[in-house]
């Protein structure tokens, strides 16, 4: 008598991620997952990202919202290929819901996509969506204590940002209770201290993101 | 022949938020559901509630939390009963949860019930927790575009916090663009701009709050 063997059967999201990192690793597309909190800051990193890629980058980016086509249109307006997903109250962009918004990109003539998840710190954390790097980002006005409170989302973190540095002082933050909380939870990430207001860090993060591009 | 009427089943959440509203009721324990994004100032927003109630008033306190206990040794430290719930990564409290927390709270001798839900913009607005009032508290740093972008939340709210209102002009926020996103999704509800911190409108705020308890 054989013992039946029962495989782990990917669940529905995983096989879809699993399509569209073919496609994009056909194409050579990088990717990058953008996490944060609502009103972290993820759409003006982006765009200070977009403004000092080396020469040449072509970008594309998804912006995924529960409602309006705010952050897509201030993307747009920079010349950006750029869709918008609303999730229609959704808490998390999902692989499905990215691979029906690729037809609506130039794929094939990308080299860098930003997935702008929905503003939230816990359920995106738990879905592939096909991208090479998870990002977090979190902003100062949030307080030094979300990686103690939120550790699900640091764990999966690639790379940490730490946005809007230009409050540090006005907000009391303390960098290093917060670098602590990072590397307890996930201990060799990279963490970017920067303002993509004032630009501040924005070249160092680039330098690393290019290392990462292979 | 009779035709069998189908009513509708209360889901087990919704069950459970039923039996906990009438221990509420029974005991007269006014309870405010307190959601926001992570680092709105929840916390901050119930201390400063705390140290401006009416002389007499017997406040409690649950802290929901995916982790740690920050929030809740705070408001341990100013002598008010206090639960901690960590959600072990669920994204929202629910009813079975309060109700499970409640055997560590003295709810006789409250007048006063602060629920502080997982900081998250989503999820949360879904679920009953036997409330008299969804409290939704926004914060300056997180940006004027929120109701349109979590049009959700801001539609369950009963009445809306804008926190953090000493920061208006370092962030440039416009308070009638987001008091017109408010009211786009929900006409009456009533908005507090108010400072935490420096405790700016949090009078005017409690004198709302004493009206609305019966």
């Amino acid at each position: 008598m054989k013992i039946p063997v029962v495989k782990e059967i990917l669940n529905a999201n995983d096989q879809v991620a699993d399509e569209i990192r073919a496609e994009f690793k056909e194409h050579s597309v990088f990717v990058l997952n953008m996490m944060a909190s609502p009103g972290a800051g993820k759409t003006t990193f982006i765009l200070a990202t977009l403004d000092r890629l080396p020469q040449g980058t072509r970008p594309g980016v998804i912006e995924g919202d529960l409602a309006s086509s705010i952050d897509a249109d201030t993307i747009s307006a920079r010349g950006v290929p750029v869709v918008q997903i609303n999730t229609g109250g959704g808490c998390h962009l999902d692989a499905p819901m990215i691979k029906s918004a690729l037809p609506h990109l130039p794929v094939p003539e990308l080299d860098l996509l930003f997935i702008e998840n929905v503003g939230n710190l816990v359920c995106p954390a738990n879905f592939d969506v096909a991208a090479d790097l998870a990002v977090v980002v979190a902003s100062v006005p949030e307080g030094h204590d979300k990686p103690y409170k939120y550790p699900g989302m640091f764990t999966v973190a690639d790379v940490v940002i730490l946005n809007k540095a230009d409050m540090i002082e006005v907000f009391e933050f303390d960098v290093d209770y917060f670098r602590r909380g990072v590397e307890m939870v996930n201990p060799d990430t990279p963490l970017f201290v920067v303002s993509a207001k004032t630009g501040a860090g924005i070249s160092e993060w680039i330098e690393w993101l290019s290392s990462q591009q292979g």
